[in-house]
């Protein structure tokens, strides 16, 4: 097992901490994250919903895969079933995992699961009164050309995943 | 512009910096970082240069595409050359951008730029020299058939979108 020589916790958030860890003399400055999902998720008329948003650290409205964060002890794929419903009222559907990757492990342990579902279902949450997030569609055959309008790094690798799955 | 209406530094680090900020009465935790680059770099053999070096936030060491955070004032392009000539000792060549992109933009500032190199050459700097950052070359032809050996984001996302140019 690799591990640090020491290390101490120098901020204490909500969403994340930052340890400052000793490795054979060298300080690594790291911000601590419990995980995350995104899903790529495709209904039975072959439309991809993505989703609009403020992320307020860019000072920018994004059009991203719906995403969440793993709460304590539970499992990615459930993560990822209970986020889809909470984000834009997506249910059932064929699951399956499409990779997992660290979003920036130079600084970051944040470790990403991506899914993709199929057939998935209009559920009985109602997106539309989330004024946060702002439910978009694609049709699948779009979503090579329209890549240039995307900036979020894990919806581009997730929808290249998908459409390098798909051939 | 969109701004917040209250802001507040709350750890501050060599890498990074992290901030609170008030938007609409909510608050967001804010990891500040100053941009990066990526390089998929090939040469005239038709061979990619990646690297592999241990990454302690995940306690694993990676192969990931050359990459570096931008210096203060520096252009991104610029950057790309100089880190690709560091850390594996390769230079010269056509360069394009292959896409930009937020990494983690629901708690981070990063934007990272993602450069292609063709017909790059061997300089005088010898990456062997290096102990923490090995240089391992594939040929392009394997890139989609190798891709589930990779755990980075920016590298899946970079190869993926050179993949996608060449089509």
């Amino acid at each position: 097992m690799i591990e640090p020589d020491k290390s101490r916790r120098v901020y204490d958030g909500r969403l994340f901490d930052v340890v400052v860890e000793e490795w054979d003399g060298r300080e690594r400055e790291i911000v601590e994250h419990p995980g995350s999902t995104a899903i790529v998720a495709v209904d039975s008329e072959g439309c991809l919903t993505l989703v609009r948003q403020l992320r307020e650290p860019v000072r920018k409205h994004l059009l991203e895969l719906p995403a969440g964060t793993l709460e304590e002890g539970e499992e990615p794929l459930a993560s990822a079933q209970r986020e889809l419903e909470e984000e834009v009222g997506l249910s059932g559907g064929r699951w399956r995992e499409l990779g997992a990757f660290y979003t920036t492990p130079g600084f970051c342990r944040e470790r990403m699961h991506v899914f993709l579902v199929e057939d998935v279902e209009r559920g009985e949450a109602n997106p539309e009164d989330n004024e946060d997030v702002e439910a978009v569609r694609w049709r699948v055959g779009e979503i090579a050309q329209r890549l240039s309008e995307l900036e979020d790094a894990k919806t581009i690798a997730g929808l290249l995943l998908y459409l390098q799955s798909q051939t």
